[in-house]
């Protein structure tokens, strides 16, 4: 695991320069852009990278191909939204009492009934059910009675070789013998919390922040302290490292690749830069990755993980996302803390269903699965794109929307009068289901004005009517 | 949930008057015991109370049936060992600290090389293998994609209703939404523990008490105050009630029924006793009847929630111990703390898998479960019986032994000058896994001359020889 640094690539360099001209005007809706042998020309670069810059805006949704005939911008509706601005949450610590909030709003997120903007999870039509069926009937043939008895902690080494296998993917070439197997990326981060932290101890988080990890910080009765965001980037390092100077915290945990809610993506300088922060504070960093794996661009970001010399990442993610969300399968890579959080694994479920991690080692092993998340992405990305359009289109003036590179979720910003609780039962008695800002910060007046809308779902009309009155709710509580 | 006095029955007093001639040596091994109906005559009782009392005797390996011919004292090679005696724990809370150890002694359950006397699981032979396998496959042909969304808390409501059904018979009649689906019983009571208890806080337990409770309790950060307990009768409810006049306690932790390791049983009266003092004082009661199923008697004890009229009894159970240790399923019915316990479920892994709590309640639907369990219970109590005529066999005089109703675990007491750690290390080497003494209690030191034997494996020459091999072990530790 060596420690490189990091600029922006080339393509990367190249696509922003067209994505300002886009957002300048300069470039507008239908226009074609350059053929490729002319912006290399132009830019000086080779061919490659200009193809990479335009499959990366394809896949943000600001560009489309036509087929023999060359790249344009998208139409859109209206003009581009522009982006929430960097959150600026109270300094202090505090205590976390979301919970209630959270009850009630959760209710609402598995209603069948709803029109569902709500909950983070794809839709099984975008998960490969069959296979994994298959998997998993094949398993009660051939296993005999493994599924019966205890897979005890670190768990299923068939799945351990295949996360060791895919770790290099994450810029991290980790051994079979560094993860353990958890029920989801949840357990995983309550057992690192456990490991880092006891009772009173502050924990720093994002601002916003998934509105289940604050849960799990109440439930240890630990403190949050909510760093600032931006909206593209992540947390603000700058800012965090005030906040170090400032208190004792027992760890950080971030979720540097398409947060929720926001979807910000940590550039790798950042990484690279608070990884050694933390390491040289002696402070954990826990890395919840749960949605790394659903980039809209080509290449998967590289984890924190890749840049940990000594242990102090604990690196968290699962397949609930990518394949299985009822499968509950999840792990994590603990570093130094490894044998801590082993025992903590075991105390606190024994082991994890048995046949359930090995038919996804399974599916892992026959090759599937990056056939299958490149299929996943795409549709990500569209729906993430419509959904995005659709704000533009239904929502009145002073909207804002964030521009996930990844993930499956829109962080929208209402004008500052608009009470997101409000509007979340007004919705709800409309028969939508939205997340209200408030649960995703300990301080229940925070983000108030803001709602995250869950693009998991393919767009059909009956989305497209809900966006459309969720936008007509908007106006009447402005 | 009517709360009734207790007596012992009267099939209960038939037995003991014949146990008592059969320790005494009036009856001896080989001897014939009387016909039905002579017995009848003599106690004045019906017949079918004598033949309850003879089934009795025979699942606690008193007696044996012998076809056309009637009821014989059976054969044992030595006369039977007595029991431990009531434990006398520290009188103080003390922070738990058993994880090292633990995991040490943990690693040689799991070692499929030795001969498994260690773990206190049920040998897959004694499993519906195939039948749990076959409802798992018939889901995924049945249920669609269901298999793949979260089974959100309260969780699977067929397992739900299964167990509301099936609480009729634990003498208390619970509802569906009661329940809670868990990742096994340990989740269910490491729920409870958090949602009763906050750093600091003392929790009541048997002496000795489970070594994952203890390392739950220690994970939490909680305090552990050891109650002495009787090996027929568990908690002396005397010394807890001293306890609790003593001192601050967030909650009691009990196994009543079958605990592990010694496998006593706490008499009917005792739990209403228990139920109602704890009522009283406003502590918390944590049921856990994770083995109340594998009772050798005719009846299944009835739980203490079954005394519970203001929803402080937190009911902890799973199928782990009867059906599939490998599916993880497990519930709790948390009385009063039941939607604190339903949003730490959420924020501490989400969801339970969803397949496999289905799987369950179809296979319970269906009717096998309670033939099942009877040939599981008659399995258990002929190991148990086997194991304990092994150790009087080979094990030095001065040896004890636990006389268990219920459940699959021998509680051996050696001569005070063993050290069980030394055993265990030696045991291990001479390819036998054990649980040695003190990994059952939150202070390192106490039950060292105190060994754990699992009866789970049917008895086999194997396990005959290496009963015999501990037992030469001890000699020489002496």
């Amino acid at each position: 695991m060596g420690a490189l640094a990091h600029k922006p690539k080339l393509y990367e360099q190249v696509a922003e320069r067209l994505e300002d001209a886009i957002n300048a005007g300069t470039l507008r809706a239908g226009d074609r852009l350059p053929s490729v042998r002319q912006l290399s020309l132009r830019e000086q670069v080779s061919i490659s990278t200009v193809l990479q810059a335009y499959l990366h805006l394809e896949s943000v949704g600001l560009i489309e191909t036509r087929p023999q005939s060359g790249h344009y911008v998208r139409r859109r509706e209206r003009p581009r939204l522009a982006e929430p601005q960097v959150s600026r949450p109270a300094t202090s610590a505090t205590p976390v009492t979301v919970s209630a909030l959270v009850s009630r709003v959760y209710q609402s997120m598995r209603d069948p009934n709803l029109v569902q903007m709500g909950g983070a999870w794809p839709s099984t039509e975008l998960l490969p059910t069959r296979r994994l069926y298959r998997e998993l009937n094949a398993l009660t043939r051939e296993r005999g009675d493994a599924g019966m008895l205890y897979d005890v902690p670190p768990g299923c080494p068939e799945l351990r070789r295949q996360l060791a296998r895919r770790s290099l993917d994450w810029g991290a070439a980790l051994s079979p013998e560094d993860f353990i197997i958890t029920v989801g990326a949840a357990e995983a981060i309550h057992l690192c919390l456990l490991a880092v932290a006891r009772q009173g101890d502050t924990i720093a988080i994002e601002s916003p922040a998934y509105y289940g990890t604050l849960q799990a910080i109440e439930s240890l009765g630990l403190r949050a302290l909510e760093i600032p965001c931006s909206p593209r980037h992540g947390m603000e390092l700058d800012a965090l490292q005030a906040a170090l100077e400032r208190r004792r915290v027992a760890a950080v945990l971030v979720v540097p690749s398409y947060s929720n809610p926001v979807g910000s993506c940590m550039p790798t300088a950042n990484r690279q830069r608070l990884v050694a922060m933390l390491e040289e504070r002696g402070v954990p960093l826990i890395e919840d990755d749960l949605y790394g794996d659903l980039h809209f661009d080509e290449r998967r970001p590289r984890t924190c993980k890749s840049f940990d010399t000594t242990g102090n990442v604990m690196l968290c993610g699962s397949f609930s996302k990518t394949l299985a969300p009822g499968f509950r399968v999840g792990y994590v890579a603990p570093g130094r803390l490894r044998e801590r959080v082993e025992l903590l694994k075991f105390s606190h479920t024994v082991a994890s269903p048995t046949l359930l991690p090995l038919a996804i080692a399974r599916f892992l092993e026959e090759g599937g699965y990056d056939r299958h998340l490149r299929a996943l992405r795409r549709r990500l990305s569209e729906q993430v794109a419509r959904m995005a359009e659709g704000v533009a289109e239904h929502f009145p003036e002073g909207t804002r929307v964030a521009r996930p590179a990844g993930g499956s979720l829109l962080w929208v910003e209402l004008p500052s009068t608009v009470d997101s609780l409000v509007l979340h039962g007004r919705a709800l008695d409309a028969g939508v289901s939205i997340a209200p800002g408030p649960i995703f910060s300990p301080r229940p007046d925070s983000y108030r004005n803001f709602i995250r809308m869950s693009c998991g779902q393919p767009w059909t009309p009956r989305i497209e009517g809900a966006m459309a009155t969720v936008g007509r709710l908007v106006r009447t509580l402005m």
